[in-house]
């Protein structure tokens, strides 16, 4: 097991990264504050895991909820069902939340427990490598409007993250897939080296060997604690994070949420964001052609789907979280490690990006 | 026009009270961080005086969300309306949103722009006594659930505060003497002086002499500032604020929210925690006659309602937010101005004031 730690003050918190953790008592007990807890899981998740974590809280009064599996079900209405039963099991303020699940579990769970009673602590126990590398870490939660993805939320850090890479062995290949994309992300926003091992490792990754994927959490989890750190709630070097997001929000909203999966759109994202940094001369084409080859091997789409329009696109993404003062934001790549926040470009080339990054209908 | 200020550092905020500040532009302007504005008001409050509001907003980019009146709106369900509200004019995470209206408003208003795009800006404009004295400053805000008084919500603290006491005239009766019940909170927790100010002023407050209900709020809202200031969380000095609140809030939830309002339900509450505290041995019986004796003047009930039984009422104050390790935490009194945070007191004391403390059904 390694264990890394996310520095925020008094707020800091471990995140442990290894095999066989779902069931270490060991891991949770420093973290739980009463003797109340809640796991949050899905139909997919807990016929699978959920025994091995109620062990590990043996001797506790634990509580579960299990909700239907899927973006489509990351609404208010989900997280009404989750406030019911943390009232129905008459949860005091110092009860823990443990969220068991993959992104949509961590966001759902992680933002109840930032408004039950207006805040008690969480878990993160994520279970798909989309969450260990990514969602799990960093304290963002919230769940989507129609209109919008995670457009509903809170900063809420968890008490501490356990990321067992044993169970990305069940993981579905499309899962593991969107999962990746997160990987790449973090080589394009901040650590070519890292891009360079993922170009390497795409066999084994895909492949699933124990070792690749161990470090690949391990060295995103490193990346996103670092930006973290720095920048907590978004008001500079951590919007880089949201690199191919914006496009990939879109994506997902235009389709209906669930239809693609979240790393698929921010894998196809990263390709269209990088096309348009291209058109704005600040990326070379041979490296934008790298980019979208490394996405194809991973089995990844890299333009928007074609039954969404220019139009829609553009209307989705007006309702970014980054628009400031009126102004679109988008995060552009001038090489590979070294990413950057712009209002700066031209409408004309985003629309070609728009127009040229989709797949035929 | 005073202004106070509540300290918190980077989240302090002045708190305006006077006359005729409702149209004031130079109050809100300072506060108001892109040129979208969301106001939520109620269909009571927005008759009289939106368009003063919309007046003192003129040149921004202003919308305005009308919600039913009553504290039994206060849920989810209306929380979606405002964030609906919010999608559907396309707020970006620079817009403000705008609380005009009590209690209920400020709190579901605040709460919507806590999780709006994971916190968005807000000022409170509190048009009813209660939400002047108590509710719009402080950055609590929430909804109710069925089964418990503001159980999800969050601490998000407003710009400003913008607190007309001119509109206290059009306060009907009810209203006001409910706002004068956490009033007289303020003496009995921690300022025997403004206690002793409150009994000679009876007649001012209840005929609405201006001077006696602008110096009413201004040393509420001076109290409560240098309590939140103190422990903005409340893990201390800040439970004192619920004196009186977990009996009121088995009152509000076991008659149904709206029932009672909120400063009646206190006022009750405040005799309660009194007989209790006298049952106990920490208060003489003459200040608890004394106590009684104010709140019926003011015109508010000084015991439970008859048809909440006791056995209810012990089950509704067992979800109090301030139950720890399973227990339950009461705010009393040692003298007029002198309270305490116990969980250290006699069930059987309990019962009998439970018993003993409730009107003729």
């Amino acid at each position: 097991m390694k264990t890394l730690r996310l520095e925020l003050g008094a707020r800091s918190y471990p995140i442990h990264i290894g095999r066989d953790l779902l069931a270490r008592a060991d891991l949770y007990g420093p973290h739980l504050d009463g003797r109340q807890v809640l796991v949050v899981s899905n139909e997919t998740v807990a016929p699978l895991y959920l025994d091995q974590v109620l062990g590990a809280l043996a001797g506790y009064d634990v509580h579960a909820v299990v909700l239907p599996d899927g973006e489509r079900f990351k609404t208010m209405q989900t997280l009404s069902r989750v406030l019911d039963a943390a009232m129905d099991n008459r949860l005091a303020r110092d009860a823990t939340v443990v969220a068991l699940g993959g992104g949509v579990i961590g966001d759902i769970a992680g933002f109840a427990a930032a408004c039950y009673q207006r805040g008690v602590r969480y878990l993160q126990v994520p279970t798909t490598l989309l969450a260990q590398v990514d969602s799990s870490v960093g304290g963002k939660t919230a769940v989507n409007h129609p209109g919008g993805k995670n457009m509903i939320g809170a900063f809420h850090q968890p008490a501490c993250v356990i990321a067992d890479t044993g169970v990305l062995a069940t993981l579905p290949e499309r899962e593991l897939a969107a999962g990746l994309a997160e990987v790449v992300k973090y080589g394009l926003i901040r650590d070519p080296d890292f891009f360079d091992w993922i170009e390497r490792n795409v066999n084994a990754l895909r492949g699933r060997d124990a070792q690749a994927l161990a470090y690949a959490v391990e060295q995103s989890c490193r990346n996103k604690a670092l930006l973290v750190s720095e920048d907590e709630r978004e008001s500079a070097a951590r919007a880089l994070l949201n690199f191919g997001h914006t496009f990939g929000h879109a994506i997902e909203a235009g389709l209906g949420f669930g239809t693609w999966l979240h790393g698929e759109a921010v894998a196809a994202g990263m390709c269209m964001a990088s096309d348009l940094s291209v058109r704005l001369g600040w990326l070379d084409g041979a490296t934008q052609q790298r980019i979208r080859d490394l996405v194809a091997r991973l089995g990844l789409p890299t333009a928007a789907p074609g039954v969404v329009s220019s139009a829609q696109m553009l209307e989705l993404m007006g309702m970014d979280k980054k628009v400031r003062a009126g102004r679109m934001r988008l995060i552009l790549l001038r090489a590979i490690g070294d990413a950057v926040v712009s209002d700066n470009f031209d409408r004309a080339a985003l629309d070609a990006t728009l127009d040229q990054c989709r797949e035929a209908r």
